[in-house]
């Protein structure tokens, strides 16, 4: 095995990785090393996680169905939460239809793969997340890579690139490194134009743009986006992944997707967990309110404090650094101060463009975030200070 | 698109396919149209899903954690009890480590395209699950299938086929089909002998097998196995899968599996359901004792009734019928009557070869089992003498 010196290349590049355990207190707040943090890493947006109606929903679903489906959907698996949950599901994203996946991995990888192939082109942006990507792999498409969000190189690649069979243009709706959101307009233009299917993963969308209904409605292109791809395991607090769009796309996944064929549906818990998130979203959209509001509240607490943010109005705050030893180093030291949050380093950014990426929750106090901006602050001066 | 054609001609072919709901009830019945069915075509294998302990363990973690990870277990999402669960899984394999992902898909798929890249070569069973396949395929490594459990076929291919990177076999522990059981002494021997890497799918195997520790168990053959992969969503009675072996894998896995890398982790409730099932099998033999003795039982009152079975030891039996036409109506017969069975079909088997699959649990009695036999055995001979 060469496995060893592999490893050994990734300690010396100081990026070799291992799981930090976390004792989540409430959506909010964690213990780590002994005390209580302010958790600013996590993409639990809504603290979900931790509300009543969600966790009596789950605790309910394990004592009516047991803690397991025991296969797969289209064997033994499909237990009565699943049929209420992707009605809702549907109703909640102005569809048809809905269909539950395991895992946002397994919903890209699986669908992708299952509606593309070697016949195929797939235009996909440049910052498109890592299941995307698989899926495109998986497909056997021919694979158009565009400059993140570049609605005129695209619409050049889209001109130029002749195709016999399908076309599908794929991006994030929110892009989870830096929180920017899709061009969306353009986009359904140039797919209409084109004639290319329009795919957008709404993982970090799903309960929080659009009253929490998605980039589609936050632009109100509802119906013009041909796959709907969305999480349960951020917003909503539980865990898997949906994809909604018209009945027959549906059916058609249903039928082809190997990911969704041939894997164990998710337990009654997950399922009860995510439709109860879902009905708090459809009767009130107070907390996709909340947590940009709170978001909007921290990019000015952190530009007051002199500090740089990137993103638009989501949660997802990107704070250049620059060098990534010295990124780990302002995150160490946060830590030690009870502010968690994440480091951004090569390869997922060039060098030299490492970042803290800080997330926002419905939960937080604005008192809390508020000295968290100051303590923030603090830190990358002290650091940067150090270094010079 | 043209969803709408290849649907219509799945339609045709009656390979068409919709989910059917079951309400579980325990582990051995549910409800179904009305009325309350034997279920032998679960995965269930131990009734786990409906243990009090097992449910107790959801629940408690859903009180003490929330509903859901909220981040990638490289990220935030690492809760308390992963820690316990997975030390208990390394445990009872008998490894230096283990490693969870969040289903049997992810894990192959993540583990696969890990460590295999396009210098390689794998070497498949030609019956392994669809997820080995789509791991292979995503590695971009060299794909060498052999015909189902062929060894002397597997020695020519190993003797005949170059390759200066590495070389991975990879097999089903026991076949999902079938039911039948890899020839692991054979396997181990050969990797040794052409310097090849070993892979075991556990998926049907874990909790069964080897008192419960698997395949590798079974033989004797614990240390002889490079990667067991098994999964946490058939008789551990949760949702998920795991990966046990040497540290160095564990944690090149962490560091480079994908599936693993770029998912939410599995929710406290699942987590917490599977640690009780392994515990559960840490401290008593008896319930894979049971499953086996059920198997063994109903094999037996099968051929009683004059019904061929095929398998092996396994709680997998099927029931050779030939047309597809007519499996389906044997099953839909049966369904009517209260016994729900699956029907293998082509494209899973080759025309002419369609059967029946029955799966025996813990919890079915004998005498449920007894009399199902005879009921199946009627309903087969009334649809075979219709048709003549």
């Amino acid at each position: 095995m060469n496995f060893k010196m592999e490893l050994a290349v990734l300690k010396e590049k100081g990026l070799f990785r291992e799981n930090q355990t976390y004792v989540p207190i409430d959506g909010a707040y964690v213990f780590a090393a002994g005390k209580k943090c302010l958790m600013l890493a996590s993409n639990n947006y809504l603290g979900m996680t931790h509300e009543s109606e969600v966790r009596q929903a789950a605790i309910k679903a394990i004592e009516a169905y047991g803690t397991g489906a025991g296969g797969a959907r289209l064997t033994t698996g499909s237990h009565p939460l699943y049929e209420e949950l992707e009605a809702n599901l549907a109703q909640f994203k102005g569809t048809e239809a809905a269909i539950t996946f395991n895992t946002g991995y397994m919903a890209n990888v699986g669908t992708i793969s299952a509606i593309m192939n070697k016949n195929d082109v797939i235009f996909s942006d440049a910052l498109n997340h890592a299941s995307i990507i698989d899926g495109c792999r998986l497909s056997g498409a021919k694979r158009v890579i565009f400059p993140h969000s570049d609605m005129q190189v695209l619409k050049g690649l889209l001109e130029s690139t002749k195709c016999a069979g399908k076309r599908l243009i794929v991006v994030d709706g929110v892009f989870s490194m830096d929180g920017d959101i899709a061009p969306l307009s353009q986009l359904v233009e140039l797919a209409k134009l084109y004639d290319c299917l329009l795919m957008v993963d709404d993982a970090h969308a799903t309960g929080i743009l659009g009253n929490g209904h998605g980039t589609a409605a936050h632009f109100g292109l509802t119906d013009q986006v041909d796959i709907q791809m969305g999480t349960l395991s951020k917003a909503l607090g539980s865990e898997g992944a949906y994809v909604a769009g018209k009945k027959i796309l549906i059916d058609y996944l249903i039928n082809k997707a190997r990911s969704y064929i041939f894997s164990t549906a998710l337990s009654p818990a997950d399922i009860g967990a995510a439709n109860a998130a879902v009905k708090i979203l459809m009767q009130s959209i107070r907390l996709p309110e909340k947590v940009l509001a709170n978001a909007d509240f921290m990019r000015r607490e952190l530009k007051m404090q002199g500090i740089e943010v990137g993103g638009e109005i989501t949660p997802i705050l990107p704070i250049p650094i620059g060098a990534a030893d010295l990124a780990v180093k302002v995150a160490n030291h946060l830590k030690e101060k009870g502010i968690i949050l994440s480091v951004i380093r090569p390869p997922t950014v060039s060098v030299g463009e490492s970042r803290l990426r800080l997330t926002v929750n419905a939960k937080h106090s604005q008192s809390d975030l508020k000295q968290a901006a100051v303590t923030i602050a603090e830190t990358i001066k002290e650091i940067k200070g150090w270094k010079r």
